[in-house]
């Protein structure tokens, strides 16, 4: 599709890096002109835009004006700072696309829409600047206060309420209509389409994944002078519980993804053994008592390697985000959809975290995902190809379709 | 001494840090604050003050206007992040009050004089927010160009020369006097001396330290569905790395020291596999064979555990700087002071860098330790006692006027 691959080139534009990848962080500069323009293509099309609090976007086709309830779709237009074009946007401009085609459908067939139909854009999925991440879609389901929300603070000590109200997207305008389902076309980020050639995925639930994020205190001292045995070095602590991380999912040998990518060193001053460190870890399984027992023996491990070099480790955050189910039906909508367009399907779990899995649970969630060549995710070289695309917004269209139109 | 107290306190008061310490970084608005106190110091005491291009800054007793030589005393106000209220300022302050001394006694013996005397304040000798460090003092010595001293840049991208300009100490007044010696009282930093119960050291050279910034180039990827043996994460390759240059010290055995305190990590997303990460890495020991071989066999073993993971690593900067002597006749020369004044001194060599390492490339220079307890520098809790104190400035004191007064 001509239009898709347009729109798709037009956003990536929009905080393009050098390498060819994406720098949109949430409510950023570069995050307000990806809203200027996707806001005038909801206006172009027809649909009806809506801002609400924490800054998520709709654009409404009232196809059905009797009907207080609305079919959703979307993703989200903020990226990671190495970012590829398709995570999320993907998602959003399909979407876009899909209730213009579903709107025409309508037209042309009077009386078959039974709801309304909306593509949305979720604020800050990616909690790269603003943690935790999925704020947009927490705070629409309910699970998160706008509150606590608007309080998140960036590395600088801005605040997610004052960045939003930085860039004029602290809306005024919720969604007005009652959400019945909620659709999101996705890159899969992994590699398992890809390895079986599959067209698309129904995703049937998420991985657990627990993320924590550990604190070492050491003390400290000259880098210099300082005898080696009395140094109480955290950035040494911190060092071997990274690689304690890998040591210990590799002897599970169950699977698990695990990962630690991000640290802060006090005062991380060439000539100062650090002080203090600070690491957030990530463990995932499809089952529970797998990251139960690796983040166990991890937390025990690191605790003891760390007390032997004389530094000390308190647990600063630790977010258990359980293994959940999407919608049975949403699941065999997609796959009857899929069969039905003589599309290979596949069904699996996803690993990451997505706005559909905020959103199930308040709204009934289907995930649909397209191949991500060699896995490769929030990376300039992030690649999908243009039919792979064409089929997963196939589906899509067709899926919203049915939905928009079903009896119940 | 109640002035020498007063003046340290005064300011330690400067930077003032919540936990008892001092954060006073290069050509900072709380630098500039100490420089202009120092500067008020400098002219309540009738010296002639003195600013040059680098921002090295000078109190000068015209005490035999006949001639062109000048004795220099002296050390650094600026501080780590995490200093503590003696590094450097000590130096400064002993220094500005001896040089008071010693002309009082020059005015109460007419003729005794044969050269002026001078104390200094050297710009960024800590090198926390510039590197490299002891920038005034070789730019002062003539190692390093005035140019390429203004073009160090901090880690937000400000150079050294727009840093010195914004807070008015890029000077324009040098030092017109030769200099032929130089004196410089610090505390020791380590705990050699605490541990033989010495007074003051009369330190003959220093260590060779060498300075090694490595960049591990992996790619980025989702820390989620990306499969692990997919992923090349350089965050994880600067852990073992880290790990490794402990073991490779304690592997040889010898009594160096070493250290690892200063990483950045590239994109530092919590979701995003590190692409890229360096790290500062230094081995310090008397002997420079030791030095060469440990960090040639860590630089082989990094190389290789880096491999394994799919990660390159590339030397950034590689800094050698020979281990040196200070003038001989200088170290004699204090150590008669110290016995005349019935105070135990030792001799050794100094493990971390001074200002007076850097012009002893062209004057002969003296370096006095007095003790640090616990060895603990670059700390809020850094601490030396008042009596140990008063007696590195009677050390400091005493050997100005002999180096004033003498016939060569």
């Amino acid at each position: 599709m001509t239009e898709l691959r347009n729109l798709i080139t037009g956003f990536a534009a929009i905080g393009a890096t050098d390498d060819g990848g994406v720098c949109r962080l949430a409510a950023t500069a570069s995050d307000k002109q990806a809203r200027d323009l996707f806001l005038r293509e909801i206006g172009n099309r027809g649909l009806v835009p809506r801002i609400d609090g924490i800054g998520n976007m709709f654009g409404v086709a009232i196809i059905e004006p009797g009907s207080n309830d609305v079919v959703i779709t979307g993703s989200h237009l903020d990226s990671q700072p190495t970012g590829g074009r398709y995570d999320g946007a993907y998602g959003v401009l399909a979407g876009l696309l899909a209730v213009e085609e579903v709107r025409e459908r309508c037209l042309a067939n009077p009386g078959a829409a039974r709801r309304n139909l909306a593509v949305a854009n979720w604020t800050n999925e990616e909690g790269a600047r603003f943690q935790p991440s999925l704020t947009g879609s927490s705070v629409f389901a309910g699970s998160l206060s706008l509150q606590d929300a608007y309080a998140c603070t960036d590395g600088d000590g801005v605040t997610l309420g004052a960045a939003l109200a930085a860039i004029g997207y602290r809306g005024v305008t919720p969604l007005e209509y009652r959400p019945v389902r909620y659709v999101e076309l996705h890159v899969e980020q992994g590699d398992r389409l890809e390895q079986v050639s599959g067209d698309v995925a129904a995703v049937s639930g998420a991985w657990m994944t627990r993320k924590i994020s550990v604190v070492f205190e050491g003390d400290y001292s000259h880098t210099g002078p300082m005898p080696m045995a009395l140094r109480r070095d955290a950035l040494r602590a911190a060092a071997r519980a990274i690689e304690a991380l890998y040591v210990e999912v590799a002897r599970e040998n169950a699977g698990a993804h695990a990962s630690a990518a991000r640290i802060s060193v006090y005062p991380n001053s060439p000539n100062v053994v650090a002080g203090q460190a600070r690491v957030w870890f990530e463990i995932r399984h499809e089952d529970e008592a797998v990251v139960v027992a690796i983040s166990d023996r991890f937390l025990e491990r690191i605790e003891r390697e760390a007390r032997e070099i004389g530094v000390g480790i308190s647990i600063a955050a630790d977010e258990k985000r359980s293994a959940s189910s999407l919608d049975r039906d949403g699941v065999e909508m997609v796959r009857s959809v899929a069969r039905d367009l003589g599309l290979k399907i596949e069904t699996f779990k996803t690993i990451t975290g997505h706005d559909a899995l905020a959103i199930q649970k308040c709204v009934p969630a289907s995930l649909i995902f397209v191949p991500s060549e060699g896995g490769l995710s929030h990376n300039p070289r992030e690649f999908t190809t243009q039919d792979a695309l064409d089929k997963g917004y196939a589906v899509l269209a067709e899926t919203l379709w049915r939905m928009v139109t079903a009896r119940e």
